[in-house]
C-alpha cells in the first residue's frame, strides 16, 4: 500500500515535478494499475538522459533565518529556441554579473523575479556585460521548418495552441497551418526573461520563474529560457512584495543572490536526468497523468494539459 | 504610464486574484486598449456583489518570526453544489474544532493541507462534532437539471470538460450530452476535502487549498467546497514538507492554527466583493484576459482557460 498512515487523508502521490497526459477513455479501472509515478520509478535506466552541467545553471540564495543552503537549480533551454537570450545568460554567468544582485519581486499565483535591483536607476544600474545580443522579436516562436521534428505523445491544448509535443525534455507548443509555430511554453517552474515595453529590452539579466498556474498569455510574449529543477521551493516560498505586482516596497525585504553560476563551474555538483519524451515509459507516464487509474480516482480526465504532464526530472542515481 | 519605473521589467501588471478569457481573434491591437486590470477599476459599483460575512471561514495561523498576524479569508462554495460538505464545515467551525490543530502538510506546486495531525492515530484523534454527514461520491457533481443556469462568458475548456462557464461568482464546468453534469473546478486557491480511498470518507475536517499549476485532475474524483480570497501567501509561501507528499516529518515545523470561525462570528471582519459573473464587466475582463491588448502585449492568446480567467474579487471599499 503507498500511502502511509497519516497520508491517507491526503490526495494522491505526485512526485514533486510531475503531473499528467491523453489518451484513452475515462473508464474507471482496476485498482492495480499503476501510478504515474509507479511507471516513472520502474522506467528502465536505459530511458533516463543525463543533463549536461553546461546546461545548468546554479543559483546561490543567501541563506534565511535558518541559516540552510538556499541553491536553485535551472536547466536551460536547448537550441534552437530562445538561443539568443541562453546565450546572453551564459556571459552573464560567466562575467558573474548576478552575484551581489537580488530577488526582487514576488507576486502571489504568478512569479519570482530577480536581477539588478537598481537596473532602472542610470547611476546606480549595474553595468552588463559586453558582447549581449539584442533578440528580436521573432525569436519568440520557431517556424516548424526551422524546428527540429517533436516527439513523444501528441497533446491537444487547444486553447493556447493547435497542438502541444515535445523535444528532448521540454514542452513545446505548435500553432496550426502548414509549417506552424513551434514554441517553448510557460509552465509552473518556467523561467523567462523580463522585459520593457519593446519586444527586444530584454536581455536575459532580469529573470522570473513562474510560481503560480500557468500563464500561458505570456507564451509568444516574452523569451523561455529554462525550468527549475532543483530548489524551487526556495523561491516559490519566498514572503510575497506588498509592492505593486509583487516588488518588494524596501530594499532589506530583498533576497540577496550570492552567485549565479553555469553548471560546469560548480566543484561537486550532483547530475540529474530527464525521462526521454520518446521513450515508452514517457507515453506511459502521460497517458495514467491524463487517465488516472490508480486507486484514489475514480473518474479519470480523460485528458491533461501540456502544463500538467511535466517531464519527470530526477537525480541521478 | 501604468507601469511604474522599476516595474518596466516586470511582465504584465495583474491584480491579485486575477488572471484570463475567451473571444475575439488574437490581433495585434491599438495600444490604448484597456487591460483587465483597467476594465475591472473602471467596473460601475453595481455590478459588484457582496459576500455575506456566513459565506466566509476565517482561519487564523499562529504568528510567524515577525509576529506579524497571518489570517486566511476563505469563501465557501454557495448551494447547490457541494452542500453536504459545506454543512460540515460550518458545524467544525461553530464547534471551535479546528481550533488548536495544524497545517500538516505543504508540497510544493500542489497543495497545503489542514486539520488534525493525529487523525489516524486513534489514541489521539480529535474526536468530530456530532451530526456531520457522510456525503455520498454522487455529490461531487450535479446533473445539469438540478443546478442553476450558469452565467457569463462560457469557456471551451476543452480538455478537462465540454465547457466552463459561471455561477454567482464561481467557475462550473459542465459535461457533453443532453443533461451534462456540472462541477467546481480546482485552480490556483481552490479549498477541498481531503479524504481517504473511499470516494465518501471525507468529511470536511481535513482541507487543502491548491497552490501550484491548476490540478484539474482532482475535479470529480474530490469535493470543492470554496477558495481564498485573502491571505493566500501565509499558505503558499510556507515552508515545504520534505516529508512524503509534503508532510511535515517533525510536530515543530507544523504551523499552529489558533482559530476557524465563521465569519458572522469574526467582529470588525472587513467585507469583502465579487465581479457579477453575469455583468458585462466581467465579460469584457474575461475577454481581455483572452485577448491581451494591452501595450505590453504583442501576440494575444485567442483564448484563456478557466482557471487563468479567476472571478476578480476585492475588499469593499
Amino acid at each position: 500500500m503507498w500511502i502511509r498512515p497519516v497520508a491517507a487523508l491526503a490526495l494522491v502521490v505526485a512526485a514533486p515535478g510531475f503531473a499528467q497526459g491523453q489518451a484513452a477513455a475515462p473508464v474507471a479501472a482496476p485498482s492495480s494499475a499503476p501510478s504515474p509515478a509507479q511507471i516513472v520509478a520502474a522506467a528502465p535506466a536505459a530511458d533516463w538522459v543525463a543533463i549536461a552541467a553546461d546546461q545548468l545553471l546554479v543559483m546561490d540564495l543567501a541563506p534565511g533565518r535558518d541559516r540552510a543552503a538556499r541553491r536553485v537549480v535551472i536547466q536551460l533551454l536547448p537550441a534552437p529556441w530562445s538561443q539568443g537570450w541562453v546565450g546572453n545568460i551564459r556571459k552573464l554567468a560567466a562575467a558573474h554579473w548576478w552575484d551581489g544582485t537580488a530577488i526582487n519581486r514576488v507576486q502571489d499565483g504568478y512569479v519570482v523575479q530577480w536581477g539588478d535591483p537598481f537596473a532602472e536607476d542610470k547611476a546606480r544600474a549595474r553595468a552588463l556585460p559586453a558582447g549581449l545580443q539584442s533578440v528580436p522579436q521573432s525569436a519568440y516562436t520557431l517556424a516548424a521548418g526551422a524546428a527540429p521534428r517533436l516527439e513523444g505523445p501528441r497533446l491537444t491544448d487547444g486553447i493556447y495552441a493547435a497542438s502541444g509535443r515535445f523535444y528532448q525534455g521540454w514542452p513545446i507548443a505548435a500553432g496550426s497551418g502548414a509549417s506552424p509555430e513551434t514554441w517553448p511554453v510557460h509552465c509552473y517552474g518556467t523561467v523567462g526573461v523580463g522585459r520593457d515595453m519593446p519586444p527586444d529590452s530584454g536581455t536575459g539579466a532580469e529573470l522570473y520563474a513562474v510560481i503560480g498556474d500557468a500563464p500561458r498569455q505570456l507564451d509568444r510574449n516574452i523569451a523561455v529560457v529554462g525550468r527549475v529543477i532543483s530548489g524551487m521551493e526556495w523561491l516559490s516560498s519566498l514572503p510575497r512584495g506588498k509592492g505593486e505586482m509583487g516588488f518588494y516596497r524596501q530594499g532589506k525585504e530583498r533576497t540577496p543572490i550570492v552567485r549565479v553560476r553555469l553548471g560546469s563551474e560548480v566543484p561537486g555538483l550532483p547530475m540529474w536526468q530527464y525521462l526521454s519524451t520518446s521513450s515508452d515509459s514517457f507515453a506511459r507516464y502521460v497517458d495514467a497523468r491524463a487517465n488516472r487509474r490508480d486507486p484514489f480516482y475514480i473518474r479519470p480526465a480523460g485528458g491533461v494539459d501540456i502544463c500538467n504532464a511535466p517531464v519527470p526530472i530526477r537525480p541521478k542515481p
